[in-house]
């Protein structure tokens, strides 16, 4: 077959024609299916369904009546569970509610009204920059954009963060207060970070002495192909005395129920004392008997990576599908690429520039969401359009199958209309 | 018996001894008892404990997975019952996680960082005040002081608010931006704000535009001896189109478990939609799984109104004790007057001034924790120094009994103590 660049006019319309034919049949179809969220399938949250099962004891290790008022950071069991599973020391830990996001919010919100360790608090600053890898976490955007923290998308190189661009960034510039990141099989691309990056994010230099890495391990032990191990940062910040600089958060929103999971915060000795003595004001404490659930549903930190495997063979299956519909309509003409992760919960696809628009537009058209283009790079700003998230979790097997087949055939139809463009320029 | 304040230097010096033996009596029981915060006990938790029970389905009234993301503001069901409990429209309602205080807070931040429907944020202005009833909650004057929200204490008159003094202030200074209340079975006192109260509060002219009431109602239903009816603030705040001056707060930390309710606001149809959209910034969403489980322990708002007729039942005999011993120990000497509710978590002890403090602090020294004097006042600062809140729902009956005839005897050496020191001031 010609190349694609090389076609003709006439060999390309052709194409395109044939491209259009075949979406429409499937815009006839009247499809409705949802691939636009992270969202576990259901065969997944069946995994955990004995956490509904109830409690038969209300009272933690420490013999207190977790139905009462009490204990702000979390019980001791909880927090020992996590320290053995993500090897964080316990005292380092705060449980949260729910979301981990919430807690994310919260603690940005705390630094634009409260500044952090004695530092200015960041609304009072004329500006405050927060570099963001991209692609990256639209709930991420949506926080800074919310709280007015201007974003600076920062790329990837090599599946890695471009870690020269950032050093220098972080060095130069002093309204530049911190980075948002997913270290691990992350939110879009599934890049695990390398020991090196991990480890230059803790020593660099910066020129903001409060700049703080807001290090979201949401797929820590989330692997699917492969189990990654990720560098320790607290380790290394300490290292280089710049312990203070990290904020970690974690949740089970993808190990339990998304909907009632349990989350953490987890940070240096300053900061933690600091986080605690600020959310004494907001909170009494979070759901204890949810923590107590918790820890009855699993016991200690093994079994949750057991339990993790058992997400992985649902998830497996999934991403392979994903992987060999793009490969086979993708074989010939290669008007795409895509990264396939080890872990986490997305692919992402790589369009043609100016392509990746159109192609959630079609496939919206014909009755498959996924998340919108752009949503991968700050104020839903692109600037090549050419990103795509794709998120194999919710779907069934059949459904998933249609869903990519859509969106091939979308990408077919949008890449030669794209290309088309180029000979409506030129008179005939 | 002389009056106390006619008595000699050495009738009183006498009577101060022979307090001070019974004090170091009790002192010597070596006793610790915390009658601090206004916390259930054990066997009013006992009445939920079918909540631990779990469920048995994870679908919602609409047919949605609670497990899975989703749903921001609350699930219909668990709308529908606080919407037929406290008569406010279920659109009118957001669902939150485990704490109404962490709603306060929220909100609070909220228009300290974005203002509220086109004005102005809080924080970019020079100052903002908040009306602050006193005797108040603590907890409510740590979060002002926290977001540096200058606090003007406002006084009740009658058990009930002195609204001369509100309307007067609210009307005047365009710095006054909100009051925060309790409206029923106030926190400490026990008031419940009259009709008339609560229609000039809805009325008022305000010299901000963006007045707001935070309107605590933590014990709606939280009856004892006899059940009071709040005027409808919504209604009425509607009759003089003022009906985004209101945030309601509620949960159930009080009806079913402190550290696992579910709390809502309740706001005007533009409020909820603000916070909505800031709130889908914050999380995607509280426990649906929690939620559910509140709905299938109750049903409907029926059976939570026999549930907290189970409650009354077990606080009565607690707060009749408290009176009892007060009314016994201060027969003959009225060094103290005190207030009985008809409902809420606290009796409030009015000292001779300069007393308070003194007391609890014999207290504390004998084993039994009061919250600090002061605490119900803005700042920690009662300048006349005589507000104590008893809260008698967590100790045992036997413990309550002890712990207020320490305390009794505590007002007795402090007050003599008190009385005394006029005569060292006068040469023998």
């Amino acid at each position: 077959m010609t190349e694609l660049k090389s076609m003709s006019k006439d060999e390309l319309t052709a194409l395109h024609n044939k491209y259009l034919k075949e979406y429409n049949n499937y815009r006839d179809m009247k499809l409705n299916l949802d691939m636009s969220r992270g969202k576990p399938g259901a065969k997944q949250l069946d995994l955990s369904n004995d956490i509904l099962k109830g409690l038969d004891d209300y009272h933690s290790a420490n013999n207190f009546d977790a139905r009462n008022y009490g204990i702000l950071d979390g019980l001791p069991e909880t927090k020992k569970i996590f320290s053995d599973l993500l090897d964080i020391p316990e005292e380092s830990i705060i449980i949260g509610g729910n979301s981990a996001l919430n807690l994310i919010y919260d603690t940005f919100v705390r630094l634009c009204l409260f500044g952090t360790l004695g530092s200015t608090p960041w609304l009072k600053l004329p500006k405050v920059k927060i570099l963001c890898p991209v692609p990256g976490y639209d709930r991420h955007f949506s926080i800074c954009e919310e709280l007015g923290l201007d974003m600076i998308p920062v790329p990837f190189k090599n599946d890695d963060l471009d870690m020269d661009i950032i050093e220098k960034l972080a060095a130069e510039d002093e309204t530049i207060k911190g980075i948002i990141c997913v270290p691990m099989y992350s939110n879009p691309t599934g890049a695990v970070y390398s020991d090196s990056t991990v480890e230059r994010l803790a020593k660099m230099k910066t020129a903001a002495s409060d700049f703080r890495i807001f290090w979201d391990n949401a797929y820590a032990v989330h692997h699917i192909y492969k189990e990654n191990k990720l560098a320790d940062i607290f380790k290394l910040a300490e290292k280089y005395e710049n312990e203070d600089r990290i904020y970690m958060f974690f949740s089970t929103s993808k190990i339990t129920f998304p909907g009632s999971g349990v989350s953490l915060i987890s940070a240096s000795k300053n900061n933690i004392e600091e986080i605690k003595k600020r959310m004494s004001i907001q909170t009494i404490g979070y759901d204890k008997i949810n923590q107590l659930s918790f820890v009855k549903f699993f016991k200690n930190a093994d079994n949750i990576m057991k339990h993790m495997e058992k997400h992985a063979s649902i998830l497996r299956p999934k991403f392979d599908m994903v992987i060999e519909i793009l490969e086979r309509e993708f074989k010939e003409n290669k008007m795409c690429r895509w990264l396939k992760p080890d872990g986490g919960y997305f692919i992402t696809l790589f369009t043609y520039e100016g392509c990746a628009k159109e192609t959630v537009k079609l496939a919206k058209e014909a009755g498959v969401i996924v998340t919108n283009a752009g949503a991968t790079h700050p104020y839903n700003n692109n600037p090549k359009d050419d990103c795509i998230r794709i998120a194999p979790s919710y779907p069934y097997m059949e459904e998933l199958k249609t869903a990519m087949e859509v969106i091939s055939s979308c990408v077919k139809v949008a890449t030669t209309a794209k290309l088309l463009e180029q000979f409506t320029a030129i008179p005939e």
